[in-house]
């Protein structure tokens, strides 16, 4: 599912005008929450929300000031209280692969803040994303270990 | 070492005054630029720098708006044109770690951009700081995958 679209703005790039590799974590980070609008969770409406627990990221290219990009999530796995996405970035209506992360969020009740299971419409729409998600091809940077080459 | 210090400032935050995941990366990015420095390397200057190929993060603890971070660094391995880096966030002065970020860094020419070999000064640095870290505890949240549990 396409998750966010946005252009690459002047404040996310250095002085040579490329984007800067936290920046890409905010891309991210915005189709996360775009993510979790579409699981049914609202933070300021039900006081529940996702936090980020562990995150990996592959930078395979450049990306230039003003490019239009756009983030494809998937669900690579869930249980009753987490979900394992796997975000990656692309110029609008390219299949290039720009830069990929995989996270593993947690759903937390902000009134503890505890973890807490998700509610049945969210669990309903993780596994219909999960089942749909399936028929692509493998996710190529998902399961990695940073480690010098040979 | 020590790379970075900085309070949490409020473009950084989000609506309950909590860093942000991007922001925990663009704070450890901040860091590398200055690692990036002490092992001689100064874009503006040689038309050499480091690219970030790959990055992993853990969240540890949430950190709040105004609270005095800073950043220490490692180097857990290097060849001749890659440096394995380990960064960890703390409050200042305190040993508990908020946040880890494990990032492997490319030497790259500019002017190609390709990837090229460390100068031998930074080489002596890198080799320096790998073996000042070897007497440190293990690095916790380095090599981690991203998995459900159980």
């Amino acid at each position: 599912m396409i998750t966010y679209q946005t252009p690459v703005l002047a404040e996310w790039v250095d002085y040579n005008g490329h984007l800067r590799d936290a920046f890409y974590l905010l891309i991210f980070s915005y189709a996360t929450d775009a993510f979790m609008a579409r699981i049914g969770i609202d933070p300021q409406r039900d006081q529940h929300s996702l936090f980020t627990l562990e995150c990996h990221l592959n930078y395979l290219h450049e990306v230039k000031l003003g490019a239009e990009v756009q983030v494809r999530t998937r669900v690579l796995a869930h249980d009753r209280k987490r979900v394992q996405v796997y975000h990656t970035l692309h110029l609008q209506n390219a299949d290039e692969v720009l830069a990929a992360s995989e996270q593993m969020l947690l759903h937390v009740d902000l009134q503890g803040p505890r973890s807490a299971v998700f509610g049945e419409a969210s669990l309903a729409v993780l596994a219909e994303a999960f089942e749909a998600q399936r028929q692509q091809p493998a996710a190529e940077y998902a399961g990695r270990r940073i480690a010098l080459p040979g």
